[in-house]
């Protein structure tokens, strides 16, 4: 049987320009050019394929995938795992930027829909839906990765990491390590896993009796590309500089954990003799900074996999109930923690380190 | 003047509901969804704007960006500038992985092509573009980011730093600082920027007089997130494994650079006292690694720009004679290089340290 790229190659046209002559687009084709695809179609026999019609119902197989700012490992290594499950289902992917504000989410979901493109994983977990409302109103699967079910009114599907037990899990850890000062480190919460994150790790101090400074670093409206390492080597700065530091760091996520130990290596700390420090997400950068970065991961590969599933399904049903899972995070342990110091450590020996 | 998010807002739907209406897409609309709009419209005196033209004509206000593994964080960082480029000139950006897969580009750019929108970025730098041939000839604009021109038949736009002189310029550095035995570690040679960097380091090798080993690491088919920082770590053990080991390497771009920091520290190798390490693209990462990562630097941020312009001119008028914008690399010194110690390293007091 002949395929659209056989015709394509027999009329010397690319299979787009087939597509179009099959789905009667032939206004700005030239005359010559539509009769030797006709010609190619009636020699071969050509009948449409599945992905032909998906091309005439604007059905085209992608699906669309938001997230907050490519620049950010983190969420390269979800787009990546993201788009192995779509091809799998037989998906292409649409990645886009925006920078967690919904006025993109919302500009990037009307030209997916405007486009064919009916399903979106959003992966910026915003803590607000509402302006995707009118579009999945009128048939836009959407999927929340990273975040749990809330009550906003917008029936959905969500796929998320457990994260107020990811940030008690890195709490925990500490504590047992002998740390009763702890820092917890993260960008403003625009976003409902970081909101988890800080409480999980709340919980679990309370619960200990420990201590827990929430810093909330600032991040440039710019969104640069090393934003969050760049907060984390501020915060570790500001973390020194009090009259009484914790012991022991969290990041909300890996690449600030990463910025907070470069922070801490420029005022000459030592880790984790010093100061131990812990991210949570277990993107793979963690195995080549120095000391390599004990944290708390998520399974990547399995989440999106089930994003990927629910979306399609969301697609094929929009009547489905509300599809819901939550992952369990996983301790990784590598060099960067370390048990408390006997005493407090002591800062005086270590130079000078400004603020910059 | 009333706009399509005004009729949207007053008719209670979404602006793709109000597209599809103006464009005559009414096939599966509600009859009383219909009658909302065309009242909101007339309510409003509403006339299409230019991007509902735009949708008309097929042309969507997108452009696409092709890149090997969006995991590589020197593709999440392009990535982030073109896009800032491309919403500048009121563009937005469709990202796509292609694994540096002929098929794959042309499948993605058929896609794109199928949806309207007409022009595409290619990061991969792929040594032959023959597979997007027929896409060109109907019209797809095509750019080509990180490689120089190259006779290859396809009139096409191009922009890139000067890959040979980011070559040489790592070379000459250490040779500079005393080395006289290099070793310079690649991925296999698909792309036209790391066979051009390559040629540089030769080059300036020979015009010193100096010895360069080339060492050309594997990557794993599945393209998995680590897969160019693996690459470095094990190229380290190899190196190291050698009776006369080099006393300064160059990674073909930053992430097996900072891959080669990271095997080299579990050999106990002191850097830059043992070995001095260098890298080439100057992606925000080598500033949070231990040592800081010296490195080559290509003006991203720049090159992003002249790319978005060079496919939205081409896109405007076809006819365009070929663009072509090469930028000067710029030598980045930060700690992970040093002079060549007095003799060859003393490797006796290392840790045996065995191939992983």
């Amino acid at each position: 049987m002949s395929t659209i790229q056989d015709v394509a190659a027999r009329a010397g046209v690319s299979v787009s320009t087939v597509s179009n002559v099959l789905n009667g687009r032939e206004g700005r084709m030239r005359p010559e050019t539509l009769n030797r695809v006709r010609l190619a179609i009636s020699d071969l026999g050509f009948r449409p394929n599945q992905s032909a019609r998906r091309l005439k119902t604007g059905h085209v197989p992608m699906i669309g995938l938001m997230v907050p700012s490519i620049a950010n490992p983190y969420f390269g290594v979800l787009a990546r795992w993201v788009e192995a499950a779509a091809q799998e289902q037989g998906y292409g992917l649409l990645l886009c930027n925006t920078y967690r504000e919904p006025e993109r989410e919302r500009e990037y979901a009307e030209a997916f829909m405007s486009q064919g493109v009916k399903g979106v994983i959003l992966g910026s977990a915003l803590a607000a839906h509402e302006h995707l409302l009118p579009l999945v109103d009128d048939g836009l699967a959407a999927v929340s990765l990273d975040r749990a079910q809330v009550s906003d009114g917008l029936v959905r599907d969500f796929v998320s990491v457990d994260n107020r037990l990811a940030g008690s899990m890195a709490v925990d850890y500490l504590i047992g390590l002998g740390h009763r000062h702890i820092a917890f480190v993260s960008a403003p919460a625009k976003s409902m896993n970081r909101i988890a994150r800080v409480e999980g790790a709340k919980a679990a101090c309370e619960r200990a009796g420990a201590t827990l400074d929430v810093h909330i670093g600032a991040v440039d409206a710019d969104y640069t590309e090393s934003e969050m390492a760049e907060l984390g080597r501020q915060a570790a700065h500001d973390i020194l500089s009090s009259d009484s530091p914790a012991t022991a760091c969290v990041g909300v996520n890996d690449m600030i954990a990463i910025g907070l130990l470069a922070g801490f290596r420029q005022c000459a700390q030592r880790i984790p003799i010093d100061v131990s420090v812990m991210g949570i997400d277990g993107i793979y950068l963690g195995n080549y900074v120095s000391p390599t970065l004990t944290t708390v991961g998520q399974p990547m590969e399995a989440m999106a996999r089930v994003a990927v599933d629910h979306v399609l399904k969301r697609m094929k049903n929009p009547e489905l109930p509300m599809q819901e899972s939550i992952f369990e995070p996983q301790l990784i342990v590598r060099a960067s923690t370390g048990p408390i110091a006997g005493s407090a450590p002591d800062h005086s020996s270590a130079p000078a380190c400004s603020r910059v």
